[in-house]
């Protein structure tokens, strides 16, 4: 049950259409005219609404949701017994996204550009963007077709927008160049001067910064993030990345495609990260270090040494993450011993 | 010593008045006609001035100051002798923030629309509220009696607000329910997409966000902390709940009552706390987790399963705060004894 | 090689009056009239560009580098051999810094005060200000010479700002003292309300915070930090202390000069710290405690105890780094011993 205020809906929607617009196999053809009113998840989804099962652990709340039709996988099907029709397809997380797509498609773009948005004449604009209301765009910058700058956004001198980019209120963009589909949330600060300091005779210097940031395409970037632009070369933040909340991405770190970034993770200057790097919640990761490609790295930890591609580490500093587990119990033994030993 | 560039005084104030304010005991009755001229600390209060006195560690403090009078409790007033009159209530540090309230109450609101705000026709403002410059108030939402929306402040389309909010400069807020008596800092992003992706065919997909922001009646949240809305169903901030800044509250996050989380704490989603749950600063709770009534997690902590009522943990990973403390100690031994046997 | 839409320069210089602006040596007087069209590090710099070599560690880089001329010091100078002139001096880093300056000068001001900006009938700007689009001056507010207020600033009532300071797009300023050459970065937070609150007989009581934040000159703040203002008494940032991003000055907290924190870093209320402390990335310090003069304290650690002056702590709970170096080797052989030991 969504609230319309925000979600308004564009359901009912037949089921066959459904089934059709995520290509699953529908396990009773007899259904393919039920209308469906809206998602929800197994346990709070109504009569007449579709859900997802798409973890065995959720067996149970599979069994009994009040669901009228669940997306899930063949595997997953035969589990245990629900009374109504499947829609069946190899990836139900997937596909349950792209059916919410369905009933609560992206709000259409107001086409045009508020009277109290400050456009330099230098800039240019694609077709069919919106641009809210105080959003402020600068000199010879380049904004692609589609794009929605929502309101106090403020993009700096020569910045480059790709097409269909979406903005979150009180933005700031500067010496950036950034590819298509990029979502920004709110609050977020994009191309800052990046932290480097070296002793004067009178206080820290700031080292010059004369790099960008990078931002390819599909990236995603949660609320209050700080990216900071390269000293020499640049930031880069490669294809699909996503990071969460509250981010600090320093100078002339690169991220590989599709890296995987948690809330208030922190990685310091010129570390660079393959493809498919996972990186936990608050987890920080050193300066200069690389991080393979598929590594992990657990919420919380702090990596002080490089990262093979593909292994998974924990802990502070961070080791390999069975290690860090045994740390672990060998703290517990250790505090358990001295009550005990009585030592 | 306040500066009255920041803080304009109403005093001087009676100290019969002030006592009746507070309902508090005047030691001395002789002394009711004194003017008190202002507060501040035992250490900085001036001749002429209101201190309190609230924590036995601060008796020679409370011996030496200058202040003229001082609040306190009937237990504390015993301690050590003091020169002046003295205030006895039974919580001398809420009497003491009621007195300061009396010197300087909050600004008066301007009421009034900024010319520059921009109000959509179908949102309704209720009345008396001030709204200041760039804010942006978009379509259908609901702004309730005497509110304070600072400059630039956006708030999307739907929401709703209470009476007697006030809102910081350049906070985004949407998709959210928010009751009377909430305070919000500056740079505050809420109501944004939690951070929810699954592996697809081509990289990350982003998990439909569906849900909303309950903030409920005297929520208080600080500076640039971001708080996302829920998957399916909604983020919860319980009535009376206080958040420092830069603080992480991901999707499906459920807050009760009077909780009290402290500066850069992050948690993760779908995680529940009870009611009275203390968070220190820079501490991460897990997803999923359950954290129970009245709980508490030390700075910097990281925990990674459910906390009991009343429990207090701390570690990373977070144990019972006893056990920690000799974790702790065990590993100091550990450091000692390989000097020690040259291990 | 810089991109010329983000750093316009003012190249090319003739390789003496770099010379001559950073008072170096030049290795080979037949170079002098040489013109320089660029800057890089050893890596990226091309024939005809300037770099730096002023770590030993980088020997082989600087043997191999295309840079036409390197800002070097006397005893890194004889390492390997070079293949083109040096620019000699006793500090490469810093002499580099300036010569960036020279090749990317500040952009000039563009004085004024954009219509769509709201100054406050009562406050004052200085000679020479740039204010953007958006900006909010409140009453009283002092603004020096020569400053830029990016989009959408807001300034509340009565804050001071001194000369020749920079402040980022979407940053709120309150209750603030702040000197000369300051620069604040974009979606800063200064001068909330400090996160003060006692248990009172409905849920938790806000505190008074009638104090200040005061910024002394040549400090620098990075993007979206939060710095509360004094309960009682100041926050105090020290001359020439550098700021990162996403950091937490909780209220009454005092920096020494020159202090240098790293991102995320968190300070709780009344902590005091020295002059040149160094705070790595994400670290915390508990309130209440005094951090000497020169002291350093390692990234992600936590610290709880007092630090002396020149002491370097780490880990969490912080301690000596050395100690800190010995838990980590015990905890990783302990972790061993269970595999060997099979306990």
């Amino acid at each position: 049950m969504t609230d319309e205020r925000f979600f308004p809906s564009s359901g009912p929607l037949r089921l066959t259409d459904i089934a059709s617009h995520v290509a699953a196999e529908l396990s009773d053809l007899r259904a393919g005219e039920m209308m469906v009113h809206g998602v929800g998840s197994l346990d709070t989804a109504k009569s007449g609404e579709l859900s997802q099962f798409s973890d065995a652990r959720y067996r149970s709340a599979f069994a009994k949701s009040h669901a009228s039709v669940v997306v899930t996988s063949r595997e997953l099907s035969g589990l245990v017994p629900f009374k109504g029709p499947l829609l069946v397809v190899a990836l139900p997380r997937v596909a349950y996204a792209r059916i919410c797509d369905l009933f609560f498609p992206p709000a259409l773009l107001l086409e045009g550009t508020h009277s109290t948005a400050q456009i330099d004449v230098t800039a240019l604009l694609g077709e069919g963007c919106q641009i809210d209301a105080g959003v402020v765009v600068g000199p010879e910058a380049r904004i692609g077709s589609r794009c929605h700058l929502s309101s106090n956004v403020v993009i700096g001198a020569g910045v480059v927008l790709g097409d269909d980019c979406d903005i979150g209120a009180n933005s700031a963009i500067g010496h950036a160049l950034i590819g298509s589909h990029v979502r920004i949330a709110s609050n977020v600060s994009i191309g800052g001067s990046g932290f480097g300091f070296t002793p004067g005779p009178h206080g820290p210097v700031r080292m010059p910064h004369l790099g960008r940031v990078i931002i390819e395409d599909n990236v995603e970037i949660g609320g209050n993030c700080a990216i900071d632009r390269g000293a020499d070369g640049d930031t880069v933040l490669g294809a699909g990345s996503v990071l969460d909340n509250l981010i600090q991405i320093a100078h002339n770190v690169r991220l590989g495609r599709n890296c995987v970034i948690a809330g208030q993770a922190g990685i310091a200057g010129s570390t660079v990260l393959g493809d498919y790097v996972m990186v936990g919640g608050q987890a920080a990761i050193n300066d200069h270090l690389t991080i393979g490609t598929g590594a992990r790295v657990a919420g919380k930890s702090g990596v002080m040494r490089d990262v093979g591609a593909g292994e998974t580490v924990g802990g502070y500093p961070a080791v390999p993450v069975r290690q860090w587990h045994r740390q672990t119990i060998g703290l517990m033994r250790l505090a358990a011993r001295r009550i005990n030993g009585h030592t």
